[in-house]
């Protein structure tokens, strides 16, 4: 073989906001599966905001990315060669990994994908990672009961626009909150939210209220910030909310204060935090019902393709500044 | 009869500090009892936290008390007079309520006590509303396991008291907050909690830190304020905090910020805020199980009874402050 594996590494970490210097572009040969791995052409890239976290040396749930090795990201893959004997060359796999052009993965952490089942890329979006999160989030962490409210922030984003239909499914009237006109547009014509609150509007405050004049019974957090300060005092007795992340917050270098917490007890709040990978056989579940739901044609996705490895660090800046619209998706060239 | 009802009426609405001024004693005739009431003469009073919520004229999850009106409360009575012949002139009950010497209360409301069952002032105390209160948010709300650490502010107070030794019960390592060495040395020697740390010592956080050296995996919110604040980074993933109430910031004209929420997912905490008269059901379920373990001698509790109606307030406010040693009770003369 003598394509090149074009790998993006993180070259230093950054304090606040990512710059394209904290990445580095090299390529090197292709590597060599040890037993029990096999070869992967990488061909798409998946890009999250979590990936942010593991820039940092600070501990979280999952290792830091170290200095000088590629970023972590899964990918939906060709399997180049298989020495197990497991997979033929040319099948289609989940379970890639890397900011590169090729990986070498133990095949029992391989899937294979049908791609007359499904579009490739949902494997990364709407039935995969970000879509279980929305799953998890929504039915486990802060459940709608018919005729609440449910708000859901980044309601545009590749886990909001499940979110909040998932919610919308469990029979709940459904706000989202989105950036800007368009985004908004989005999400209540495409995804059919009840209806969106754009953050950026400066009287975002008293729409929000307008919006959910009988107050919010969950809610799904994906931002933190300024939208989190604005939403507390609107929360309903006995609130649902689901910390999923805080994507406002990722680049600040010390963490704000947030609200008084004497409203979880006067209200009766239930916070609950969770990461979806402590929810593993959520994934299937997820697969099998969303799925369904995607071929009957009820279950809308957007994707936001990125064409070029080349171009991940930039998209990626712009995913943590709200610029993308729908699931962010690098095509490995 | 010629005995006055002694009342003590809220005066005026405290801007912060509670305090004499806030109260005003009168007397005035009985009460007579409409039809379905009886005529009670109190004879313990229960003086607890939350009535300084009802205090302010901001809705909190139950009405203010109106300016003008008796202070709100539970009392363990005798009956006087009971039209209905439910009861006899002289049986005890609870059910009795406000900071007066008589009250006249739906006979549905009241429950029978039997003073050979447990002694009177329990039904106030352990195995009344502050046991449940420890009974609800220890099992439902912050379950921990065995083996697990976890931490009980107030601890010698009448709910923190009970929440440490039913999580004791429950296997896991108790670690109580309390203020100055007497009330520590209570908590561990009579109440038997591992271990107890005194949040008045100039090296708190350094010595809560080192007493839980695996860090917290469910917390019994009783205090807020600074002491909620040096607690927050030693939880450990998947802590379960259950708020029960913030004495510590009960008389803050406004609410301080809390911490950044950002842990609650990167920890998965679950954070769960309940008022006890939401969970009906409770009440004789602890009073079954706490029933049994106070006549076996495995339930300690300790009492902190002021003589004379006309000291509620004086010992209220002392309450606020963390005074008392023990459940707080007014014996009515």
């Amino acid at each position: 073989m003598t394509e090149k594996n074009l790998q993006i590494l993180l070259r230093a970490r950054p304090e606040g906001i990512v710059g394209v210097d904290h990445f580095e572009a090299v390529e090197t040969p292709p590597p060599a599966p040890r037993p029990g791995e096999a070869l992967l052409r990488n061909r798409y890239l998946s890009l999250d905001p979590y990936m942010r976290g593991r820039m940092n040396a600070r501990k979280s749930y999952a290792a830091p990315v170290e200095i000088g090795a590629p970023m972590v990201g899964q990918t939906v893959a060709q399997v180049v060669d298989d020495p197990t004997g497991t997979f033929q060359p040319g099948d289609w796999v989940l379970g890639g990994y890397g900011w590169q052009r090729f990986s070498v993965v133990p095949v029992v952490a391989l899937r294979k994908l049908d791609p007359k089942e499904a579009p490739l890329t949902t494997a990364l979006g709407v039935l995969g990672m970000p879509g279980t999160t929305a799953w998890v989030g929504v039915t486990e962490m802060s459940p709608p009961r018919p005729g609440e409210t449910y708000v859901v922030t980044a309601a545009s984003g590749a886990v909001g626009a499940v979110a909040g239909q998932i919610a919308k499914r469990m029979g709940a009237r459904v706000v989202g909150i989105a950036g800007g006109p368009a985004k908004c547009a989005y999400v209540m014509e495409e995804l059919g939210f009840d209806a969106c609150v754009d953050h950026r509007s400066p009287d975002f405050a008293e729409w929000l209220a307008a919006t959910c004049p009988d107050g919010i019974d969950g809610y799904f957090e994906n931002v933190g910030g300024t939208i989190q300060k604005i939403a507390w005092p609107l929360m309903n007795d006995f609130a649902r909310l689901a910390f999923c992340g805080a994507i406002a917050e990722y680049q600040d270098d010390q963490p704000a204060p947030g609200p008084n917490l004497g409203q979880i007890n006067r209200k009766r709040l239930s916070l609950r935090g969770f990461i979806v990978s402590d929810h593993p056989r959520a994934f299937a579940e997820w697969r099998r019902i969303g799925g369904t739901w995607l071929k009957q044609g009820g279950l809308r996705y957007r994707e936001d393709i990125v064409q070029g490895l080349e171009h991940a660090p930039k998209a990626f800046m712009g995913l943590l500044d709200g610029k993308n619209f729908g699931k962010l998706i690098i095509e490995v060239t």
